[in-house]
C-alpha cells in the first residue's frame, strides 16, 4: 500500500479525491511513513492536501526532519491549528526535536492553556514520569453514577489518550481510585463510581524515573498509570504504547553502554558520521589507555619472553577466552539486574555461583586445550609438555577470575548507583587481560623456571 | 505490604478473615509474589485458604516451582477447578513448565473443550503467534446493533482477556473488522456494528514469529492483535501485556547471543550451576579454538618477535582496541536491524559510513597513541620512534578494518537468515584479533626491516 500511496502522492498534479480515498483505508502510521520518501516540495504540497481531520494525527507520526519542513512552510494560523490539535505529549516530543526558532514560533501560536501545560512538561527532568506523561485523561467524581460516567466519557472521550482507565479524583484533584471501562461496562447504570472503583492504586510521581515506570507496567500488566504530584494530585497519565517505546529505548541504551558506546537517541542512519565517531571515540580512548597497563606487564616479563618466545603465541587465546568468560558473566548479571531477577542483596549467592560456574568452564576448556596442545606437539619434547601445562593452568585460573570479576563489578556499580551496563565486556576484558597476563607469566616462571 | 501479608501467612494458625481482608486490598501479582517466600507446607496451606474467586488468578502469577507443589498437593477435582478457570494462554504457560506426570494429570482433569484447545495451542511452533495467543476474545456479528454489542460484552466480558477491542466475524469465523470499545462507547445504541467497524485490519497468522508480532505492536501502538488461520478465520488474539514480556525476552536473547551465551529462558538464580556452565561452555570452546589461529600467526612471526621483543608489549592494546572498535560497530548495526532502523538493502550506505567513522576513530586514537609513546620514550632512540610509528599505523588500519568487519558480518548474517546477534563482540573480536596481528607484524617488518 505504501507504493500505491507514494505513486499517488508523486503524480503531477495530485488527484485529491483518490488520495483521500486511499488514506481513508490506510493506517495513519503508514500514511506518515510515506512522507519520509517525499521530496521537500511534495512533503509540503501533500501535507496541505491531507483530510483536515487527519492532519494533526499524521503530523504526530511524521519524522522530525519532515515535521520541521512542514512547519516552516505553513502559515502561523495553520501551525497553530495543527499543534493545538496534537496531544500534549506529542507536542512536547515535537518541540524537543525542533531548533529554537521553530520552537519560538510554535509556542507563540499556541493557546495560553496549552502553552502553559507544554512549558510545564518541558521542565520535568529528562526521562522522568512527568516528561513522558500525557495530560488528556478521563477524570470522574466519586459521587457520579455509572450513567453519568458514560456521559462524561461520551462528551470528552474523543480527545483523551485512553478511556479504558478512568481516574477518580476529589475536588482538590486528589487521586482516590481508578475505574476501568471494563468495570463501567459491566456495572449497572445507577451504581455509584465511588462504590465500584478500585482503591488499590498503582501510581507514579512526576519525578520518578521512566525505567521504574516501565517496571510497574511489566509487573502489573498495566494499560495506563496515573502520575501524581507531591500532594498526590493527579497531573497526568502514562499509557502502555509509550512504555513499549521506553522499554526499547532503555534496552538500546544498555546495548550501547555495554559495547562502550555513548548512548545516542537518533537512529543510526540519521546521525552524521562525525557524531557517530564522537559517540565512539571517548570509550575507545579510555580503554586503549587502560590497555597500556597490559603493555607494561608484558615489558616487566620481557626476560621470560626472550627466554621462551613460544609463550607469546598463547597470549591472544588466553586473553580472548578470559574476556569472553568475563563478558558472559557480566552480561548475565547486568541483564538479570535490569529485569529485576537479581538484586544487590544477592551478591554473595551470585559470586558463589559464578565461582563454581568458573571452575566447571575453566576445567572443561583447560582439558580441551591441554589435549589439543599435547596432540599437536612432539611427545618427547618436555618443553612442550611444560608449556601446555602452563597454558592450561593459566586458562583455568583466568576463567575463574574472569567469572568473578564479571559478576562482582556490575553489582558493585549498581550499589554505587552507577549504571551496571558500564561494567560490560569492554571494561571487563581490559581488566581480565591484565590479570590473565600476570597469572600466565607467574605460572610460567614457576613451572618452567625462566 | 509484602511483609505484612508474609507475617499473616506465617502465623500459626493462620487467621483466614484477616488474610482475606488484606488480600482484598492487594494486587493479585503481589499476593502471588508472597508465595515465593513460603515453605512447602505453608504454600499448600495458604493456597487452600485463598478466596475462591481469586485462587485461579493468583495461581496464574505464582512461580512454576510453587505451582507444581500446589498442583501435586491438590485433589483431582481441585486441580480441575483451578485449571479450568485459567485463561487458556496461562494454562498453556503452566503446562509447558510442568514435568510429564503433572501434565498428564492436569490434562486428564480438564473439560473436553479446554483440553482440545490447549493441545492445539501446544502444537503451534515455539515463539509463533499461535503459541502465545489467547483464545478469550469478544466477537461480534456485522449486523448487530451497538446496544446488542454491549449486551454481548456484558454477558461474556468478565471471562475475556480484553473487551477493549472487539472482533467482527462472519458466520464462518472470517475476520472482517475490528471495533474498539472506545468507538462503541461513542456510538449511538442503534448504530450497526458493520457500519462503524474499522475494516483496515492489522492481523497476524498463527505461524508468524512473535518478534514480528512485537514489531506490529510497536509500529501501530496496538492494545491487541487478532490472529487468524490460513483461511483468515479468527482463532485468537495477542494482548499488549504479553507483548511487553515478549519484547523483554527477545532483548534478553539478543543480549545473551551477543555475549556468546546460549539463550536460556529461566531466571539466572533459578538455573542450576551445571546448566549455567553448559550454556556458556560451547561458545567459549569455539572461540578458544578459533583463537589458536592467532597463535599460529604469532608463531609464524616468531623471528620478528625474537628480534624485537618490545613489539609484544603492544599486542594486547592493539587487539583490545580492534575488538572494542569492532564490537561498537556490530552492536550498533545489530541493534539498528532489531529496531528496523537498518535494512539489508542499506548495506552499501552502512559500510561507507563505517569506513569513514573508522578513519576518524583510527586517526584520533592513532594520534593519542603516537603522542603517548613518543613522550614516554627517549627522543634519541630511533628504535622507539619506529616502534611508535609501527604501532600507530597498525592501530589505524586495525580500527578501520574492525569497523568494516563489525558492520558487514551482522548484515551478511541477516541476509543468510542467521540471527545477526551471533556476529557480536566475541566473534568479531576473534576475527579482528587475527587480522590485527597480521597487519601489525607486516607493518613492523616493512618499517623496522626485521
Amino acid at each position: 500500500m505504501i507504493e500505491e500511496i507514494l505513486e499517488l502522492m508523486n503524480e503531477n498534479p495530485v488527484n485529491p479525491t483518490k488520495l483521500h480515498e486511499l488514506i481513508e483505508k490506510m493506517n495513519t502510521v503508514d500514511v506518515a511513513d510515506a512522507f519520509e520518501l517525499l521530496s521537500r516540495e511534495k512533503t509540503i504540497q501533500i501535507f496541505r492536501l491531507l483530510p483536515k481531520n487527519l492532519a494533526a494525527e499524521v503530523f504526530s507520526y511524521i519524522v522530525p526532519e519532515k515535521q520541521q519542513i512542514i512547519v516552516e512552510a505553513l502559515t502561523d494560523s495553520e501551525v497553530s491549528k495543527i499543534i493545538n490539535e496534537l496531544f500534549v505529549d506529542d507536542a512536547v516530543d515535537f518541540i524537543e526535536e525542533m531548533p529554537a526558532n521553530v520552537v519560538k514560533r510554535v509556542l507563540k501560536n499556541l493557546g495560553e492553556d496549552k502553552r502553559r501545560l507544554i512549558n510545564q512538561i518541558l521542565q520535568y527532568p529528562e526521562d522522568s514520569a512527568g516528561s513522558i506523561m500525557a495530560t488528556e485523561y478521563v477524570d470522574l467524581r466519586e459521587d457520579a453514577t455509572v450513567r453519568e460516567a458514560f456521559d462524561v466519557i461520551r462528551a470528552t472521550g474523543p480527545n483523551k489518550e485512553t478511556i479504558y482507565t478512568c481516574y477518580v479524583i476529589r475536588r482538590d484533584r486528589l487521586l482516590v481510585g481508578v475505574l476501568s471501562a471494563r468495570a463501567l461496562m459491566l456495572a449497572k447504570p445507577h451504581d455509584i463510581v465511588g462504590d465500584i472503583m478500585d482503591t488499590n492504586l498503582v501510581f507514579a510521581h512526576t519525578t520518578d524515573d521512566r525505567e521504574m515506570i516501565a517496571d510497574l507496567f511489566k509487573r502489573y500488566a498495566l494499560l495506563s498509570l496515573p502520575v501524581v504530584d507531591k500532594e498526590q494530585r493527579l497531573v497526568g497519565i502514562v499509557t502502555v504504547d509509550d512504555i513499549v517505546q521506553v522499554i526499547e529505548e532503555e534496552n538500546t541504551e544498555d546495548f550501547e553502554r555495554m559495547a562502550a558506546l555513548s548512548p545516542s537517541e537518533e537512529p543510526y542512519l540519521k546521525t552524521t558520521v562525525a557524531r557517530v565517531a564522537r559517540n565512539r571515540i571517548p570509550w575507545l580512548l579510555v580503554l586503549m589507555l587502560s590497555a597500556t597497563i597490559t603493555g607494561s606487564i608484558i615489558s616487566h616479563f620481557e626476560d621470560s619472553i626472550a627466554a621462551m618466545t613460544a609463550l607469546v603465541a598463547f597470549i591472544p587465546m588466553l586473553m580472548g577466552t578470559g574476556g569472553n568468560a568475563g563478558s558472559q558473566s557480566s552480561t548475565t548479571i547486568i541483564r538479570g539486574m535490569a529485569l529485576g531477577e537479581i538484586q544487590i542483596r544477592d551478591v554473595i549467592r551470585v559470586v558463589w555461583r559464578e565461582v563454581r560456574v568458573g571452575v566447571i568452564c575453566g576445567a572443561s576448556l583447560g582439558l580441551v586445550n591441554f589435549a589439543r596442545i599435547f596432540i599437536m606437539s612432539n611427545p618427547k619434547d618436555t618443553d612442550a609438555l611444560l608449556t601446555s601445562l602452563t597454558v592450561t593452568l593459566s586458562l583455568i585460573v583466568t576463567v575463574i577470575l574472569a567469572k568473578t570479576v564479571g559478576c562482582v563489578l556490575p553489582i558493585t556499580a549498581k550499589k554505587l548507583k552507577i549504571d551496571p551496563a558500564i561494567m560490560a565486556a569492554p571494561l571487563i576484558t581490559t581488566i581480565v587481560d591484565a590479570t590473565s597476563l600476570i597469572v600466565y607469566f607467574s605460572i610460567a616462571k614457576m613451572i618452567m623456571q625462566i
